[in-house]
């Protein structure tokens, strides 16, 4: 599968200007001194259904013409993505199927039926996910929309990172979290194309750091069972997002449990917005790690904003 | 007393213009639809200190002359006045000296210890409040700023509404919440000035409605022992400001406290920004009295965001 260029990014951009906020940057005077340098910080927590994710589901459905839609999507999903997908295909007029394990948390499965979509429930297990999914596919003949792996999303997930350099183009760093790796590989492709002075740093739990260890290593490794608070980073890169990272990024950090808690309750508190956990591992990233960050401008993206308020860290 | 008047504001407003910011106006597409009406959100939790209360503090103070300031401010307060006095006098070069109930949340004392300010710890009781700032005053030679019984605090207050109503000059109605009536007397007369046609709305909890019951009687009720969430609003209404709500506010309405903390979480939840709990009592106004604002254009001042993360009622 070849990777998105810069092209691809500017279509997806004009695809799914319709159907996404270009969300605003905030500024914090507390971190700015924190960090004795300059940070800025783009708020797709504000985004539609709260996440970025709007962004590359939205360019791979809108990509299908009308008459390819009318099967509908499928995803399986217990968190942003199948959010994404499920409004995406409603402002597209078309049906979601939204596989999603038991366990998911209550105000995402409300989320997703909020938006119309067809919600079936499996055993929290990535096997069992997949499975139902291939049965509502085989059922339904809908389109899957991969989460990460797949060019449209990587092009998709690439236009916040466009709209962050466009708005500040002498950014010296650019941190986003990596989980499955759509955003973070699609902001590095954006950086390398678009600016590439700015450095493109990802960061990641210590508890599922396998993007750090396949970085370091130069090839894909695994993690086993990864438990952490940043519920939106639990699966391991993609293929070609790992492609890309390898090429393009410059550093990948990594932060504990405690550090992500502590940056997220940071956030609330003096920046008065609300951030999920996975956002708040890149702001930790960023305060682990002043002595890089000092004196310059840095990007952070805020990737989301789901967060259920009955189940606080703190 | 003398209400402040347009001029008065206007003073105000180019006064402290370097001191605070003219924050952003948010809307919400799922509380437009609940409400079936347009509502915009001020949102004073993003201003300096986390609260409107910057605006009247920097403007009692920075009304002296440098050389009238030498003996500093002092001001007794538990909540975001404190901050507001701390903060101000520090821009303005002087002392400022805060005597705060030893039960204030240690966030706040650490807020008003971290603007420079000089704290006195007291018993949490108004006379003690009242004797301890009294004593501090007598040992400084500090000026005393009320947090909301005074024609400068109110002027600096009113310049919420006046940037509110200037970015939305069409609004129906405006909705505060109301504890001293700083902020409440301070939009009512902005827009009895400016904009006649928007109807000055207030909130308040139920526990503590003595605005609703001065309102209706037509005179000054007191409400003994008052207990509620929304910590910024236990005070009750100053004469001066009652005196200008009498004459220019359209309706009070009260709100319970499951009403307050449900609004609260949605506006968390949905908005992705942190309110404290007597922000929230306007928000939960708004969603009491739908057939009120369906249909119109509400404008609702988010007061502010500061609020004890390891003690929320979700």
């Amino acid at each position: 599968m070849e990777f998105p260029n810069l092209s691809d990014i500017k279509r997806a951009h004009t695809r799914i200007g319709n159907y996404i906020y270009n969300t605003q940057v905030m500024t914090s005077s507390t971190i700015d001194e924190m960090v004795g340098g300059q940070v800025y910080f783009k708020c797709e927590n504000f985004q539609k259904i709260g996440a970025f994710k709007m962004r590359g589901a939205a360019n791979v459905i809108m990509s299908y013409r009308p008459e390819e839609r009318k099967n509908g999507f499928a995803t399986h999903s217990s968190g942003n993505h199948a959010q994404a997908v499920a409004k995406a295909a409603a402002e597209a007029g078309a049906k979601a199927y939204i596989v999603m394990p038991h366990n998911a948390p209550q105000v995402k499965i409300d989320a997703v039926r909020g938006y119309g979509a067809e919600i079936t429930m499996c055993e929290p297990t990535e096997t069992a996910r997949a499975e139902t999914c291939k049965q509502v596919i085989e059922r339904t003949g809908a389109i899957q929309v991969h989460p990460y792996h797949d060019a449209r999303i990587i092009a998709g997930q690439a236009t916040a990172a466009k709209e962050f350099i466009e708005e500040l183009p002498d950014l010296h760093y650019m941190i986003t979290p990596v989980g499955g790796g759509g955003l973070a590989a699609g902001s590095a492709l954006t950086l390398a194309t678009v600016s590439p002075t700015t450095k493109m740093v990802l960061a990641e739990p210590e508890a599922v750091n396998d993007t750090y260890l396949s970085f370091k290593a130069g090839k894909l490794q695994g993690v086993k069972n990864p438990k952490s608070i940043a519920d939106g980073l639990l699966v391991s890169v993609g293929e070609m997002n790992f492609e890309i990272i390898k090429q393009y990024v410059h550093e990948v950090y990594c932060v504990s449990e405690e550090e992500i808690i502590s940056a997220m309750r940071l956030v609330w508190e003096r920046m008065k917005i609300v951030i999920e956990p996975s956002s708040a591992v890149a702001v930790a990233a960023l305060l682990k790690n002043k002595e890089v960050f000092a004196g310059k401008k840095t990007g952070i993206i805020l990737t989301g904003g789901n967060v259920q308020m009955n189940d606080l860290p703190f």
